[in-house]
């Protein structure tokens, strides 16, 4: 059943609760014979990681990934890979005081009426631990794909703005800051930011733009696989998750056709791009761009009246630790997941003519 | 394989090029002994017409749905729904001189491009002909989620946009100006501002906002099938939209955590509702609301420069019956995917727990 | 959801009641650039056709193949093939007897049962009928994999079997009498006996064995997807079906290890091919071949005591047009869907390594 | 993509490969709300588990499962349940002769021309190591569906055969003893056959017939997914099966529809039960039944001339812990791949009708 599947061919399946013993997935559909880089796939998990910055949760995950199949002698074999990372540090007690308490606007409430139960220690199979899975495997999607190049990076922190456009900006700098903005102005002023919200007990929002290039022409499959309907669904399964554009986006519903057609030049690439490097859900080989929006994290160091089970009024205490923003955190894992649709669309292009 | 189907247990399929013989759907999943309203049906598509007033294409397309399985005595009887529309007005001649010519910001290139050759007549499968087969199909499921109501409306054409919130409108009025678009007074702006692009042979593209009520709590599933991940990937497969957003969508990007919590009610509505109806990918109960950016029409009634399939400098003359906007027909479009998501996560709740 | 469509990557979806409007289908996932040979499509849907001689129904169809979409100029395109069977012959009122009568041994009272109603017009959605769609799309399979060769043939009608080994047979004899049986002196025994059958208002069993040659090395996916676990659930799903055996089969089960083991050559063909061309659920190369059973037809020129829905007994009258062995039509079947196996895999198997 | 993963709405996708450091699966679809029995489950491992008498392999394996997300409290959540059994005893130095030699009726060849190599040590994923993740999901789609009583035994060793109809025999008795026959004289004959064929250093074949009871009416699904036709791919994924039948099976080939008809009584149910309980792809309240066949084990304690990956021709030494005859041992297999078919089948009935 549907859920917890991404992806047709390059397919990955999830588990995991953030504070069960472990979580972990199966990825299919990954051709036999290609050699991996672990410690590419470690790094990437090293940058999704908490507690790697004063404006990140200080809780310490170690993040390491087991293999436990489909690979042999370091290269894949066809078969299921799958992995695991063990909870190592899911202190349960911590949580135990959600137990009859619906946090507000996370996923308590809903998970208790849909299920008729819910594992209450932490957010359970609704964390945003789960994304852990996706940078595996997104990692894995990237070196399969390996000419294409996945630049993601924080465009906005609350109202501070990157403003210039992506093609001034140099990506190798994302890196180089805590925020993993690649404008090292707008990024000294974002941390600043995220430094006063946290300070206040507060979280605040943001944005992640990402840059995808040197994509192959023909990626994306007619008519409800549109490669950006793909990349959409996708970033929205990303926790606090609200919006997703690409191309000229919500500023495009605002233009004349005369202005938003890019021209094309001889060798059909065109003069502008504001499809995105999509034309008809299917990539025509320009830049694809794409922007996320993500709502300040829910969880505040601040009280806030809720409801219990019951439906009695009570206070939800502000402890524990968590991000005052989660967009910095969020690059790596809005990458995976671009990696995973592309892998899968690239798969499935493979077949599309004799 | 991926890309014709959408839904997992109420599952549509579709076929159809927009000038071949006929366009069309098979309907999987729809339980047995739902009683079928056909005038229902046949008005969804009415609405979805072309040449229906001034401001839209004068192309004329009788899209006469005939029903040829499933339905026994107009009642579904549990297996597959096929359901066809001749292409009655598909004037090929017309579309002769595309036939080594790319459109720009059409799929004409990237179509050649996947598949080594494409039906020149039209957009072929890249037609927006095509979501006159999700209209049918929405508008059964319309009547299998009948207590749930959805409600899209033009929230904006070009920079004139309706300066209230979805609260104060009065969804009734929807269908009774041109523009679709519930607010009189935005409404007449935006009607005179469309015929003033037609007239001058340009485009212009819009916004729609879609609030959907009485959804029961516990639809969408965890975690790729989170319930606004897959309303994103239905709304990004429609012809021209280039964003989608929800509930606070990209505002929320820019708010604190304090600010933009829900805080529940004792009956587990809540206050506010900046989440938009769903946490954690599920409903809640309250209005699911979002919004849909579409760029302006490719097809313009001017002249562009392009190349043909050698590579060669050509024009491309602007001729032809299309929209200069196309919100408004996307109108009945966007209810009609909406309706399909939800009635896919409404069967699949019924299992979710013993 | 599950139960009208066949396939992974080349998928069939189909619909139709026997006494419906029309029968057709939607396959997905045919490669662009096939140049079709619809000559050879009708002329698989002619021997899969009631009435062609004196031991078969003398219910005529047309049977007349209209494609919809997915072809432009004789080729496919990459996007879905739709295609059509109007049901010509479908003279309702002789079934109308059936409306509160459940038959023996067909499916009017697992239908009732399940869905709460019925489309009590001859056999409904469990109609043979809608065996003529695949004989469609596997004619297509066929073409797209013509290397292959798929040779299936009656192999047994009653207590009347062919004596010999497949290896001694001339497949290209198959077409040359009413039975569909290579050898001719088994033909015309089973000719006789299907005549004698006839005349006494009965129905006979028999069996269908296929052999497919030239198979390509690779086909077929572990674990769930063995070649011949989906060649058993396709030939399974054929009406009247009660079994599948390939290689060795049931015989297979009285042997010892010492005998079964299939020795290779060095070139990796194998000394014998008890294992039927499949190890490990991947073809090896070898011939495939397998058998299939059916069950005698269960509509009699008999009459027979039953009951009606509210449980009362009653008497079903023997009458109608149906054939007194189903195994000659079927032979086209069993090939069709044997190709739709073969294409998925072989379209599948692209994509196993880098 | 395909192969890896078994079912519809509660879905198994497994891993693993024999000697790898692990195997396990996700089982998806899974209703909240199940209180498992922890204890029932590892009975089923105990059962399948290899070492338990004299007839079985001596490769010990502990199969402890370990259960690492979807049940909080011991109580399903309607998220993923993963699960895990560590290879213990793979002593993989055994194997490593196997490396550049093709087993003679293994899968050592095919996959190395699928895949370009493979993980030689054992079966890998071809390995029936694998079995033991569908008795873990099969051990709970049986809690699922408690009030369907699943019995499956050998009905046949070699040559040796139950002589009697299965109602006559008493399946309470068939854990009684080691070759899990329920006719204690049939099984006294086989274990004596199976100890004969051990000595000798080579393996044998045999059916194992499964009978299901208190099935309710109205499962399976037409028209790919009778449910008939996923028994027999579910059958034919179990290593070693050659063949699968169910009611009257190949017999039923050799009949007449007069004898072959099952005639109704007022309740619905029938006099005779040659349709195996299955009209129509769909369930019909009667006991299903069918047969499977299982050649023998490819492994022998005997040389055999083969070949190496050069082509080379070479001898393989007959040594190892092997099965003598598998049946046995696939006892629990079967039923746990009936159970995962019914389980599936029983929730997606219940969102058949309105």
């Amino acid at each position: 059943m549907a859920g917890n599947s991404f992806g047709t061919i390059f397919r990955l399946t999830t588990f995991g609760e953030s504070h069960g013993e472990a979580i972990g997935g199966i990825i299919e559909g990954c051709p036999a014979g290609l050699k991996l880089d672990f410690e590419a796939i470690q790094m990437e998990m090293q940058r999704r990681k908490p507690g790697q910055s004063k404006i990140t949760t200080q809780r310490k995950e170690e993040d390491e990934v087991v293999f436990l199949s489909g690979i042999f002698k370091g290269t894949t074999t066809g078969t299921p890979i799958a992995f695991q990372i063990k909870n190592t540090d899911s202190k349960s007690k911590d949580y135990s005081h959600n137990k009859e308490v619906y946090r507000p606007s996370h996923a308590d409430y809903t998970y208790d009426k849909k299920y008729g139960l819910r594992d209450y220690r932490g957010g359970g199979r609704s964390s945003a631990r789960e994304t852990a899975n996706w940078v595996v495997a997104g990692a894995i999607a990237k070196q399969l794909i390996k000419k294409i190049k996945i630049n993601a990076f924080v465009s906005s922190v609350g109202d501070i703005f990157i403003d210039k456009p992506y093609q001034e900006l140099d990506f190798s700098k994302t890196e180089t800051n805590a925020v993993r903005c690649p404008d090292a102005a707008s990024a000294e002023k974002m941390e600043a930011h995220i430094k006063q919200i946290k300070k206040a007990g507060d979280t605040v929002g943001g944005t992640i733009t990402c840059v995808v290039k040197k994509v192959p022409v023909g990626l994306g499959e007619p008519v409800f696989d549109k490669l950006h309907a793909r990349l959409g669904q996708a970033m929205l399964s990303i926790n606090a998750v609200k919006g997703f554009e690409y191309g000229s986006g919500f500023c495009g519903a605002r233009m004349k056709g005369s202005e938003h057609n890019d021209i094309f030049n001889p060798d059909g690439t065109t003069q502008t791009n504001l499809s995105g490097g999509i034309q008809g859900g299917i990539s025509n080989g320009m830049d694809i761009y794409f922007r996320v929006a993500f709502k300040p994290v829910a969880t505040i160091m601040q009280n806030q009246p809720t409801i219990d089970k019951a439906g009695n009024s009570t206070e939800i205490q502000g402890k524990g630790r968590h991000d005052p923003c989660v967009v910095p955190r969020a690059v790596p894992i809005v990458e995976a997941m671009a990696a995973l649709v592309l892998a899968d669309f690239y798969l499935m292009n493979k077949i599309s003519k004799l």
